[in-house]
């Protein structure tokens, strides 16, 4: 029936922001202000963005509109990915994820327009699953150079594990520590 | 695994403005321009828009990212709810329609991150069911005067079938006439 059927709390255990040259690893904040396009700074901020790979459905380079302006993961799957290459962690920032969540486990499921609700009133809308690619794997790989096969292994066991991609739909502050509300969305 | 299973073609098989005061009802033109946000001077132009009844997680009339920027219906799908309140037809410009396709009858169930491509370049992204409500079936009941309780049925009959709503991720032309490409992507 496309109703919100239930709503859950987490925990925001970090964020976090895409601000090194050249790289899209991110590094953490005490707090970041989201607004329409994502977080100022960051990598990945704009209400456009470039077709890529993800958008072959436009000519490269294109112009579109931005859906991927903030990434969410969860504690628990990065230390299910983690477990499943034999690896001690996998640090939020390898994945360059922006927002951080313990105590929805299953937050890669989240359908399509879910939304993460903050304090302050700020608003993230689900976009769906962040497909795994092999440049985080590439990462975790330079992190453990004696683990074979890192870079292919984490396309292959980050699936439905590696987080979800938001659009910022209300403005404001995201702080380390507080708590979040989930609202799922049924279809 | 999130890919892009499936393409179809469909038939534009009508596009539609709302620009009357004081009313969702469109009318049809020949051609509509579609840029981030819609289409300039339709009701529902705007990268962003007062919260209401479908966003209940955010105050009423807090302004929030608008991801209804573009209504879509099927053709198929019109006749079928038509065809189940026992009325002649259900036109498009009394949903709010903003395009109209005829050959891709399911189109309600089309999932979120979905494109509707045109030949233009222009992009439509599919944002998810548009759940119905009874103005339209109001609508539809103004013009039944004899057929019974049409605005309350119409939310009844016409789940899975009011088609969708999108926002534009890729500015352009389409016209009437014209054939699109839906290429669907399956979770």
């Amino acid at each position: 029936m496309g109703q919100i059927a239930q709503s859950h709390s987490c925990t925001v255990e970090a964020v976090l922001i895409a601000n090194q040259a050249e790289s899209f690893i991110t590094s953490r904040l005490p707090q970041i202000d989201v607004t329409y396009g994502g977080i100022a700074g960051d990598r990945h901020f704009g209400l456009t963005k470039r077709a890529g790979v993800r958008e072959s459905m436009y000519p490269r380079g294109m112009e579109i509109f931005n859906r991927r302006q903030i990434t969410v993961v969860s504690m628990e799957e990065c230390a299910a990915v983690a477990e499943a290459l034999g690896v001690p962690e996998i640090r939020p920032e390898w994945l360059g994820a922006n927002v951080v969540v313990r105590g929805f486990p299953d937050l890669t499921r989240l359908s399509n327009g879910s939304r993460i609700l903050f304090p302050s009133g700020a608003g993230l809308l689900c976009e769906g699953e962040n497909q795994p690619c092999r440049y985080p794997g590439d990462v975790i790989q330079s992190h453990y150079p004696d683990v074979a096969k890192l870079s292919a292994r984490f396309v292959q066991h980050a699936q439905r594990r590696r987080g979800i991609i938001c659009i910022v739909e209300r403005p404001g502050a995201i702080a380390a520590g507080e708590e979040a509300t989930v609202t799922v969305y049924e279809d």
